[in-house]
């Protein structure tokens, strides 16, 4: 417990009125002002914090419809009324549970505002034990897109060096890593992103072996082929709708699809069609939905494999980092038009 | 080599006249009548076999398409100008080859027509050792229809006891036999098909625990919630497009998906698109296209396991069985509107 003196300060909020119908908008985010006392409760076993980095990740939009069994197996939706709730660095700041002292960082599910107070449960947070790297990285390649990136293309794609591999997305939070993964196991590494920066951020910094932007090629298919005569043998799926259409009649025999996430179908009402299935017969091709909830249990192992190429440069990371706590809003809002370059997050506080 | 007084003989062929745009026609068979000498020349290591029953099998609609590399990765598309090629039950007249002398059975590739000289590659023809089980079950329990339904299900679909599976096009040649495998592994099955005649087999024959008729739900998705309140673990897909859609939202959390075919698509020119994709991502689903030539090599581990589950009339096994060589395509046209109960067959000579 803190001592008897903590003060009461105000606290900041940014408030999720509604739920949302198609593309979100500012008026989707209310910003308010409370106050909150820096001291838990006697008896409380929860651990109060003050958010240092907040992050902006796609999947949000999906907990900001309206609440529906299909997408809650994924992720719970947001409760009107309170702070918008997503991945941040935090500082605790009181705790009244054992793992956790006054002083230490962490990562996980915070409420988007200056402090919150938070309920442990398995995997909704992580004590952060290395700091010499970037404590923002904490929201993207130490946090939650890299645990994406690394169970998603080591345990859903089965990769083998010398393997042809599509990245959609590619210069996001998670795209970025996966192919830098696939670029040090051996593969041939393509990824799509939407501006002519991010396809040559892909090219000169992360190392794939060629890259396009989508929004300039007419026929995907046939960018596709441009740069996978042979075919493609893994395709990261970021994106979903026409570029998976694309992307099926582009794969090899026996190839693999990991769906990570299809952020071009989140503001519809209804999802495109995609025509081309019978490929998956035809190429006897396997899609695997994953979620980077079910494999946390791998962390410690991920962190132990990726620190190192941090430390020695194997590994590089970009980030968008906006200043201010009232940029998260617009934040989130540029992610769903691509506005961001690298992972997305906002400074809440420096420390 | 048989006898030097070995007869020509007539040979009725079934020819394929030229590749099929749309739902295909009696025009697209021609009957002609050529000769063939019932001896294979000096040196030949060719088979030349009596066809006695040749199969009507879906995927010959994918082998009638304009070739294209797509589909040619599971099935080679026909040559035109020559008879069409399927499986069926042979018996062996002459033999150039060491594995089969006159007399033998045999099931596999043969061409429509009375006699075929066939050329024996890596599980291109078996040699049939057991016949107290009836004839023409190698075209279908005992043949490729048997293999796909074993592999496609006890491969593929990674079956537990107590899951919930359901079957499309679940009388067909494939289907009821999945339906039955997953019976005996304790399953709780349902299964689709389209009359009534087809929903009673399921029901009363073959131990599904329900079924329904697909032409009269007005929602298809609404009669896999009623079947399957909870949802469905394995989906055992024959039929593809609107099917398809309606079982990804009613699918459980990491639920599996065997594509074994889609024969609602075949004779599409452009195949139907199907929306409901998020939800693999949602459910973390796993849909995977297989194609029983990857798995001939268990073909003897098969038989081990099937053959005394027949002779103990613990699987049954129901044929639409036509007589006369004239009927195969009549007999194959039906397959695509759903008039044959069971696998279809013709019978073109009895020994």
């Amino acid at each position: 417990m803190a001592s008897a003196e903590a003060a009461t300060v105000t606290n900041k909020q940014i408030i999720f009125p509604d739920y949302v119908r198609g593309f979100p908008k500012e008026s989707n985010f209310k910003l308010t002002t409370t106050t909150i006392d820096l001291q838990l409760p006697e008896g409380s076993t929860s651990v109060l914090v003050k958010n240092l980095y907040l992050s902006c990740d796609p999947y949000m939009r999906i907990c900001m419809g309206k609440p529906e069994p299909l997408s809650s197996s994924l992720v719970p939706p947001y409760e009107t009324g309170v702070p918008i709730v997503g991945l941040g660095v935090s500082k605790v700041i009181d705790s009244g549970h054992p793992d956790y002292k006054k002083g230490d960082l962490l990562w996980g599910l915070v409420g988007w505002e200056e402090y919150s107070v938070i309920t442990l449960t398995l995997y909704s947070h992580f004590k952060i034990h290395h700091t010499d790297v970037p404590l923002s990285y904490y929201t993207g390649l130490l946090g939650m897109p890299g645990m994406t990136a690394y169970a998603g293309f080591y345990e859903v794609c089965s990769p083998k060096k010398g393997e042809t591999v599509f990245v959609s997305a590619a210069s996001g939070a998670v795209g970025q890593l996966v192919g830098q993964f696939a670029k040090l196991m051996g593969c041939y590494v393509v990824g799509s992103a939407g501006s002519k920066e991010k396809v040559d951020l892909l090219k000169k910094k992360f190392g794939f072996n060629d890259a396009f932007n989508y929004k300039e090629e007419k026929d995907l298919s046939a960018a596709l082929k441009r740069c996978f005569p042979e075919g493609i043998d893994i395709y990261f799926e970021n994106v979903g709708g026409k570029m998976l259409d694309a992307v099926l009649i582009n794969m090899k025999l026996h190839g693999r699809v990991a769906v990570c996430g299809m952020i071009s179908q989140y503001n519809l009402e209804d999802p495109e069609g995609v025509h081309n299935l019978p490929t998956i017969l035809y190429k006897r091709i396997q899609i695997q939905g994953f979620g980077v909830c079910d494999f946390y249990d791998k962390y410690p192992k991920f962190l132990d494999f990726v620190l190192p190429h941090i430390r020695e440069g194997r590994i590089t990371y970009v980030e968008d980092i906006a200043e201010g706590f009232e940029s998260g809003p617009s934040c989130l809002l540029g992610l769903f038009e691509g506005k961001n370059v690298g992972n997305q997050l906002f400074v809440v506080a420096r420390e």
